[in-house]
């Protein structure tokens, strides 16, 4: 059963049923193996939360040469770490989590699902890229986003990815991308978050929404000008998130006890 | 109504209900006034987890002289936006978050709501810290995490913190701790994650459990030695996640289209 292929999961935090990532195991196909540990519905927004409260459980869904498909009934990063933990033979060569319907630029990495499956594919050392395409849409055309995907895929196998970092790849929705960008993580937030409204038993809720603004002066290396100039946006993120650059500055703050 | 005193804006992932939440509530009332914005339950593990495919809401539990506390069906990412965006009447101050009842030193800023919280504040330009300690049992003796977290709050509000940094308090569980060391986040992983049991109906499923592996060799100035060492953890960590070490040596990557 042993072949020279390289194993691929993919995950993603739309579902196993999303289009984005039927269309990126499609297209993966002709780089390597697959094996798909995906959430069993929608985990949009789940960060990289983690089921302690509860069991999970998975299911096998198709089984044909070279692809093998399972759903699970936990959150992204639960998948990832069940597939690597109890279900895969061996450590995959490559993990990609999308591809997303909807951006995960800028700060956006904080609260994806698809961003927290490529973080913690980085913690088991697995070669690990979050793609995200501009549109949120169910039907939305995945064309360029595989395009950049697969050329992208094959670049890290062959170059592999320094321990600890991270890719996340954002494709603007546009018919004909001009090419790839490698940026830094856009500075903004998002503003005018929620819409209050009533429920029909008149309790006020809030439902989340807003609109992204980036920190002005925009700098012009930052992923979110990347894509309004019509390029794929890619960012090499880290797991370490200690700020050196204040290290010893904090260093000052130490209290020692008597 | 206006005074002078700092605005604390308290948080956790816990659940509003915990000890930990109210042994820092008390602990800081020598600081500032308070405003407690919790989630409703426990929301352990909920990293920057938000609520998109549903409304939330929130409840006022409590008001007196300086001290108003609310709670939220959503997530602590959820109490923090809800919080800033549509309840408090100004930009706290401070938020703390915490006291979570278990470690979040290492990776754990990853997954940790408590953390989550943090990186949330952080983004809205507010001084945020996360204070966790590592017993996780509901009666567990928050005394020197507290007496740290109310030091550490003091400094934060005169000193202030660098746009995008926000801190990571870990306490060990011992009754003296020898003081608070800066540190950076440790290199390591969760191995033996799952325990396979069957349910009721006969059905196999995973609990999320496993233990905490440095990865060696072991760094003198990370977190989990120091905590090993009987001394508090306070790691600076960013929100920008770029990995700026490797940004040139990745655009070669970069794709041009013709």
């Amino acid at each position: 059963m042993m072949n020279d292929r390289p194993l691929i999961l993919i995950t993603n935090d739309d579902g196993i049923q999303a289009k984005g990532i039927k269309e990126l195991i499609f297209c993966l196909r002709a780089v390597g193996d697959i094996v798909v540990f995906a959430p069993d519905g929608p985990r949009s927004g789940m960060s990289s939360a983690i089921t302690s409260v509860a069991p999970i459980h998975y299911t096998l869904v198709k089984k044909e040469e070279g692809l093998t498909q399972y759903c699970c009934s936990g959150t992204p990063v639960d998948c990832v770490k069940l597939a690597v933990n109890e279900v895969l033979d061996r450590k995959p060569d490559l993990l990609v989590s999308g591809i997303n319907h909807g951006t995960n630029m800028a700060i956006c990495v904080h609260y994806s699902g698809t961003m927290g499956a490529a973080i913690e594919g980085c913690i088991f050392n697995i070669p690990s890229i979050g793609v995200s395409l501009t549109d949120t849409h169910p039907d939305a055309d995945f064309t360029e986003s595989c395009r950049l995907a697969r050329k992208l895929a094959r670049t890290v196998l062959k170059e592999g990815l320094p321990k600890g970092t991270y890719l996340n790849l954002n494709v603007p929705n546009i018919p004909r991308v001009k090419g790839m960008k490698v940026c830094k993580q856009a500075d903004g937030r998002w503003v005018k978050e929620f819409l209050r409204m009533k429920s029909p038993a008149g309790k006020e809720v809030y439902w989340l929404t807003g609109e992204f603004q980036n920190h002005h002066p925009v700098q012009d290396d930052s992923d979110t000008v990347a894509l309004e100039a019509g390029y794929a946006s890619l960012v090499p993120c880290k797991i370490d998130v200690t700020d050196y650059a204040y290290l010893n500055r904090f260093k000052q703050w130490e209290i020692e006890e008597q």
